[in-house]
């Protein structure tokens, strides 16, 4: 089954791919990597998901926003690459959560993303290696940024 | 116009390559890719832009603090490399502020750096992929440490 | 002298390799370089260091957690490639350090992991790029985290 097939099976809703607003691009493709800039948690309608997770919103919502960020970071790929197709696999996720100093469960937040990427990629190329940690604040006070390295195919 | 000649017509004012004084080296070639080591902003007396962005220093002043850590790391490159002409394009920039928690311009301040690069190396090689997040504290508290990969020409 | 034989001779006790209890994997390896996942302080009796450095830690015992996540990437290495002679060198790290707002010596805690590599790998090999920095909190309230990339031989 192609990745295509796959996210279409999986009827998602995606934003548009989040324009950059600063000085740097979506993605940059340097030999085999595809180099995806940080995304955050932006809905169809342009908002965002904010803030502090473990303090102003709690774990469901902090991995509900990571998962957000994932369908925005999958817009950005249908539309920079064209086709998921052009992706062999994920390879290396940084997840950056805008934390309260006593919440420890980083990892349990970014699955949201990482769930959703292994049912887009499937198994065995959807899921790469990680670091989820806490970090903040984020730009605009966003609960979660992810960036990421993919591999062509 | 050649990233040499770009450069020469700015009329930057380097620092000297900072030298690592801990257990790493400036950069690693491996591949096609330079990977450049976390550089903060220092300055050409050797001092260092210090204090957090947005309590102790303001947004222009921690702009003007990823700007000098840009120079650094343009020192760093021609020390090393021996020519900016080396070099084919930035891949990718993670853009640490040190921030109040209040403090959400991560963007704006390590666009200073970004758009030094985009100077140097022109829109199309000198614009990457980019993370700029608060982070902290941040060694010595240096007000932005910033690390990025570089594609060889 | 090969990287396995080095480590023989340091006579190192290494923590079973930690197994991803999230949606993770422990390396990822794609082209020439292995991209391993955040790694923490894991102790052999499946316990971790835990604590913010600078405040609920010291300097010391926290340069001591670094060395102890080296620890737990050189198991994981090891149990995914075979042997450490599959590595050709680190090449780049990021040290994550749980730390205290006022607390700025990042570098001197994340040398306890750099020392290590520089003793397995050598001094040409095992020194690379590398930024360290405070961020927090860490998941599980770990006093470490590191991700790095090596490239293989």
């Amino acid at each position: 089954m192609s990745h295509e097939a796959r996210f279409d099976s999986l009827n998602l809703t995606l934003p548009d791919a989040p324009k950059p607003a600063f000085v740097y691009r979506s993605i940059v493709i340097s030999g085999q990597h595809v180099y995806v800039s940080g995304h955050g948690p932006i809905l169809p309608d342009g908002s965002w998901i904010k803030g502090v997770v473990g303090r102003d919103i709690d774990l469901e919502a902090g991995k509900n926003a990571a998962r957000q960020t994932g369908l925005a970071m999958l817009a950005t790929l249908r539309a920079e690459l064209g086709s998921l197709d052009k992706i062999k696999r994920i390879v290396k996720t940084l997840g950056m959560v805008n934390t309260a100093p006593d919440f420890y469960d980083h990892p349990k937040v970014i699955n949201g993303f990482s769930e959703l990427m292994a049912d887009v990629f499937g198994v065995e190329a959807g899921i790469g290696a990680r670091s989820a940690v806490g970090m903040g604040p984020l730009p605009g006070n966003i609960a979660v940024e992810i960036e990421a390295i993919f591999e062509l195919a």
